[in-house]
């Protein structure tokens, strides 16, 4: 088998595994979301100020990955909800396998968001389907407008994009306005939300999106049967 | 075959080219740098003030490497030294083969330093030699101090550490005392620079630190020629 084949077949291999973690979470009205972005964009804080604002009887849990280190897993757990720490190697993405192998005494009966942060990375996650529901791509005030033209596959396969550390806006001259052209251009239509999660600006309507998209997947869920 | 030994081959006819591609800097007197980061760590931009301060007598070119877009290209055209857009379709990173095709019509007896800005990522192009000389990886304030640990692979790989956006330290709250030391528990006793692009602070030392490894590269080559 050559390179390509051989990318195909593991590809094939983590969508099975991918649906079948989807149909897990349809079956038990979990919305799982799936944070990708570069490193360092802030998904960890966004984790921080979401499990810090929700009502301690939600019944959420988070995955984190890394390379290596379980420091984000350490900083997330103070919140007192369920957080395990999925250390890749070497691999620059989270695929279906490790995520259900990390679910495999979490019975998701007893969930109703599952939040997944995948490694710090632009490109590769965006092949690797892990059975969420959404994909959350954040882009970060200080990285540049123009990265969703240099990195499309993966603004393209997200549902929403979050503008990360809105408060350095005017210290890094960000322009709002080429970012939501250039997120539009990749993926027109798609929702764009921004925030600060140190000056806790936006985080009202980041925690209503995702009210909205579980209160969504348990309609989904009782439309199904 | 399977994905590992695939991946083995993959990497060892990389290794093949690089060689090639470093003997033949070698036997030019060329200096060939790898700049590798995150997303938005500021590469493009410490390239345009490199340009900007170098003499237009400089024998230096610019291969500059993204999935998708020629806005980097654009963006360095405009200093007068050559300069080429690798873009790399969804690929996570620059290997041999895309340098060697890119270098078939620049002689490099034309040239006294390559340079070449990696695809923003922190984990897949330290597997990829290039040939080059020194791989810098550059670690931008607003990432936060930790990458160091979370990526260890690409800060070991590398020869010489920039600390960029100096500028936003202060409003980030960058803790540079323990960025130091996270680099140097992954890479004892390696180079560290800091700089700030917008403000210009520790540009010129970085041009220093290339002029240096350039005489470095050319008395090498005196001594084995």
């Amino acid at each position: 088998m050559n390179r390509i084949t051989v990318e195909k077949k593991v590809l094939n291999e983590n969508q099975i595994l991918a649906d079948e973690l989807r149909e897990r979470y349809r079956q038990h009205d979990v919305l799982c979301v799936n944070l990708v972005s570069s490193p360092g964009s802030g998904k960890t804080a966004l984790l921080e100020r979401t499990l810090e604002r929700m009502d301690k009887s939600s019944r959420v849990a988070v995955l984190t990955g890394d390379l290596q280190t379980e420091n984000d897993a350490k900083r997330l757990a103070k919140f007192g909800f369920p957080v395990k720490q999925i250390t890749t190697g070497g691999t620059c993405h989270l695929d279906a396998k490790m995520i259900g192998r990390h679910l495999e005494d979490w019975p998701l009966e007893d969930l109703d968001l599952l939040i997944v942060e995948n490694v710090g990375n632009l490109v590769c996650p965006s092949s690797y389907d892990l059975g969420e529901d959404s994909k959350i791509v954040l882009l970060s005030t200080t990285e540049g407008e123009d990265k969703p033209l240099k990195y499309p596959t993966i603004f393209n396969s997200a549902d929403v994009a979050v503008i990360t550390k809105a408060d350095l806006a005017a210290a890094v001259e960000f322009d709002e306005a080429a970012a939501v052209r250039n997120i539009q251009a990749v993926r027109p239509g798609m929702e764009i939300l921004k925030l600060s999660a140190k000056t806790g600006e936006g985080m009202a309507e980041y925690l209503e999106f995702l009210e909205s998209r579980r209160l969504q997947t348990r309609a989904g869920a009782a439309a199904n049967g």
